[in-house]
């Protein structure tokens, strides 16, 4: 991948820096904003419309310790500013959630031009981002996650979706926010395992882009569990960036963004199969990027050094290398429904060598195989 | 508006003549096919992606008699092509029917190449278009229009939407079909009271964009009453024609194509308050037509003339012109509601003169006004 083109902003509001990273979607662009302190910063908001009807999406967990945070920072942008909290959890992100959302946003008489300022992690920015793509056949939206994993990953590029019954995020739009604002304070009060589960996407980026990050993440292992502020800064920054630029170059996941869904055929299937929030996505992500590891090795694309690297820095964060016991059978059907899948044939992301991925179908037989092999 | 810009263009596969209309959607495009015997040609289909998976979706009063005409229209181009029935009327434009397309979708196997047809009026277009959209973040999708008013109104253009309990149409996309085939040999089988109501949405064209059309339609009146072929040929093309070249200026209604929606904020508040389905679409058009109508003339814009002319006419195809009787408030609120409105004010597409529309904000009492003396 080539490297950053981030650059350092003044932060006029509190005289801090900030990372401005650009990101090319379609025929638009937007900015990730990463940085401490954002969310009650004016200046992490200035240029966004300011209409009448501002709604702050959340969930009950974060709601009551941000939300106001960022009423602070909004103050004065819009005339009504409303806070709706969801409940919390992977669960939730179905319909009836999604329904709440248009009941809050009519009730409120909201219009067209209602922003909607998505705070929360990847359940709260993929429902939120849904929900704006569909109000009034879309309103505007902004991304504002406040976990790991969601700044890392899911509140870049656009996707958004809900869970069906029958497979996780069947249901969604590629819809791009205004902008991303991602402030590194709120990382500090996550809890253990969802931190956890954030490094699992962080780890992601190096073996399918970038061999030199996944080097960097094995040197600063230590410092990043204890959530060193430079540490993760750097992190985040250069997920965002590799993100930024496979998106930027695929939008709408027509090839080259199918890399950045290793590990998460395996996963998905993971979360489908154990009910949705048993597993954090993350976790699901880091034992199927195992599994993929696995895969590539046992097609004869890396050597098993590979594998058994990656399941080391994983563990080393404390995520589960350890699949579900389900029959092979329900493997194959719940992988068979991913939206990689092309008329039945299942494809995997696989690694050709450290640091550049590519798609694959590969055999049933195969994959039955390096489950087997991890259980 | 510009003349048509239609071409003619021999069927090969059964000799007829058919037109092709060309739209323009944003940064894409596609055509309209309009002519009889278009279900079951193999013509009409030539160029759609034949991917494994198509899906012809319906209800349950057009699909047994139309469905297997497509069916032989397609055969060939799908390894498995299957049919959806979902029930009929607008009551059910709601997410547990959307749903039920998911589930048919998922428990085909359906991948995102898979094709949807659109077989029906505008509630089947209206929620296959919004299915299409959102099924794994999108799959492509045709319209099939099975109604007068879905061939000339709501299978063009992409606009798509279910209902919401406390809105009509709240919920939705943008999203442009492939193609639109209008069969016009399904027409002559259509109930009386829907083929009426089409007839009030081909009227609409007249008053906000070509006047010449509307003396047309008037001049016509009698023959398109009685379904004459050619007379049914040229109000559905120049429908089309005029829908296409609006859309093709302004795809995601931040202007002119408001005034495609002369008489539905007055309609969609009929239809809200009566429940959904009670009043035709195109019924509740046809009353909001003359209401807005009778506003333009009161804020001065045209003469009364104007307001009974229309009226006549609609009424001519028995339509019915008396709004229900509701509260003032209720109609106000409803209409407040109205995905036109900005910051609590109505805005009204409102006739200047007979071919020329625009959008106003209209002040609360002399909408009542109005709607009292129609009462």
């Amino acid at each position: 991948m080539a490297s950053s083109d981030t650059s350092r902003v003044p932060d006029a509001g509190s005289g801090q820096i900030r990372q401005t990273l650009p990101v090319k979607a379609g025929a638009g662009a937007y900015d990730i904003l990463i940085g401490a302190g954002l969310l009650d910063a004016p200046a992490s908001w200035a240029g966004l419309p300011e209409s009448a009807h501002g709604v702050i999406v959340t969930n009950e967990v974060v709601g009551p310790l941000l939300a106001s945070r960022l009423m602070r920072g909004l103050a004065g942008r819009h005339a009504r500013l409303s806070v709706l909290e969801l409940p919390d959890g992977e669960a939730h992100k179905d319909w009836a959630t999604l329904n709440r959302i248009f009941d809050h946003l009519i009730q409120q008489g909201c219009d067209r031009r209602t922003v909607l300022y998505a705070l929360g992690g990847g359940v709260v920015g993929d429902i939120t981002g849904f929900a704006a793509g569909c109000y009034m056949r879309g309103v505007p939206f902004v991304q504002v996650p406040t976990t790991l994993l969601a700044q890392v990953d899911s509140s870049v590029g656009g996707k958004t979706a809900i869970n069906h019954a029958l497979g996780k995020n069947m249901i969604g739009l590629f819809n791009q926010p205004l902008r991303v604002v991602c402030d590194l304070d709120v990382l500090h009060t996550l809890p253990e395992r969802e931190f956890a589960a954030g490094l699992a996407e962080v780890v992601k980026y190096g073996p399918i882009a970038d061999a030199a990050f996944l080097e960097w993440i094995e040197a600063h292992a230590h410092a990043l569990r204890q959530r060193d502020p430079e540490a993760i800064a750097h992190a985040v920054r250069r997920s965002c960036e590799i993100k930024a630029q496979v998106v930027g170059a695929d939008e709408r996941e027509n090839g080259l963004r199918e890399i950045l869904n290793f590990g998460h055929t395996f996963g998905h299937a993971i979360e489908t199969a154990t009910g949705f929030g048993t597993w954090l996505h993350g976790e699901a992500v880091a034992c199927g990027m195992g599994l993929a590891s696995a895969l590539s090795a046992r097609i004869g694309l890396v050597g098993v050094d590979v594998e058994r690297r990656l399941a080391a820095l994983l563990a080393s964060f404390g995520l589960p290398m350890r699949p579900p016991q389900l029959p092979p059978q329900t493997w194959l059907e719940l992988m068979r429904r991913d939206k990689k899948a092309h008329a039945g044939l299942i494809r995997f992301v696989v690694l050709e060598e450290v640091g550049r991925a590519a798609v694959r179908p590969v055999a049933d037989e195969l994959v039955i195989d390096v489950i087997r092999a991890a259980a």
